[in-house]
């Protein structure tokens, strides 16, 4: 992946491109964008992180309740963003049974009654066994604690190559008119 | 209108109704439920005000390159949130001629081409010839200058009430039944 062909993008492309490395906050995205040129992906990466730790502990806040329960409503109805979709599936959450289902209904309620926001992981790295575990461990942190948890795992989401690299790397040779061509499709 | 109501919301129905009081910026709604319980609709105002001076001037700018054009692409392919559309229709941007379309696309175009961002201006208090006049005017200030400028154009479009103000004032008894009825319709 050529960093320069992303250096060229206008910012309604690239925001267009890469609004939802962090779910549902474009701003993001669009924020970091004044920092170009980037030296390459990892450079794009640095400046999601500082984005995010520059923010007060209510943006970060923010940031969580952007997400979508883990297994929860949204999942239910499709209307989960297409990556969220993903990172779903590839944890086997689209695969739960009614029991597994209501388990995760009642810890995801616990975790926002107690928290204010909703339980993030990164799904990517996690089966359905971590994920129920780490939701009942993580209900016994403080609320700070656990917020600044959520977001590393937010920065995981980024770090992991969920999003930024899944755009990028599965067009090994990706130029200009790859980039269109993914922008037309994400448009659709 | 009774601040309880609006206190008395789950951040989720709290996001979902006051998401788009920024454009295209929930993170900011989601944020400052983090200050609940409001005093009244003005201290709400207040936490995002102080929300959007606490970013960084690359996170200002972000708020900025998340509004569309005015008289652009999106109102032209019907694709502006209801927000926007009622902001620019209520500015006249949706009686121009083909000319004034024309005369926009090259201002809006000169503008991002020198500041990296959109013009953006509270359209609820502006006329049509007023936004060109400014438009051009605010074509001479310097980077800086002109993201502050506009950056007090999204906290007038917080501040007039078209946001906050137009969910809650046209329903003088509004209750908690009043908003659930509200969020269903947002919802559809």
């Amino acid at each position: 992946m050529d960093i320069n062909v992303v250096n060229a993008l206008t910012y309604e492309d690239f925001v267009q491109l890469f609004g939802n490395v962090v779910e549902r906050c474009p701003l993001i995205s669009a924020a970091i964008w004044s920092h170009r040129p980037f030296k390459d992906l990892e450079d794009l990466e640095v400046h999601i992180t500082e984005f995010i730790h520059s923010l007060p502990d209510s943006g970060k806040e923010g940031i969580l309740r952007c997400h979508p329960d883990m297994a929860g409503r949204d999942l239910q109805s499709g209307t989960l963003t297409r990556e969220s979709q993903a990172e779903q599936s590839q944890a086997g959450m689209t695969t739960l049974d009614s029991a597994e289902v209501l388990q995760m209904y009642r810890l995801n309620s616990e975790y926002k009654e107690r928290f204010g926001f909703p339980f993030v992981i990164c799904a990517r790295l996690n089966n359905k066994a971590d994920i129920v575990r780490q939701l009942s461990e993580r209900l016994k942190n403080d609320r700070a604690a656990e917020r600044e948890r959520a977001i590393e795992e937010v920065k995981k989401s980024v770090a992991s190559g969920y999003t930024i690299l899944s755009y990028l790397t599965f067009k090994p040779n990706c130029n200009k008119l790859t980039l269109q061509k993914c922008l037309l499709h994400l448009s659709t």
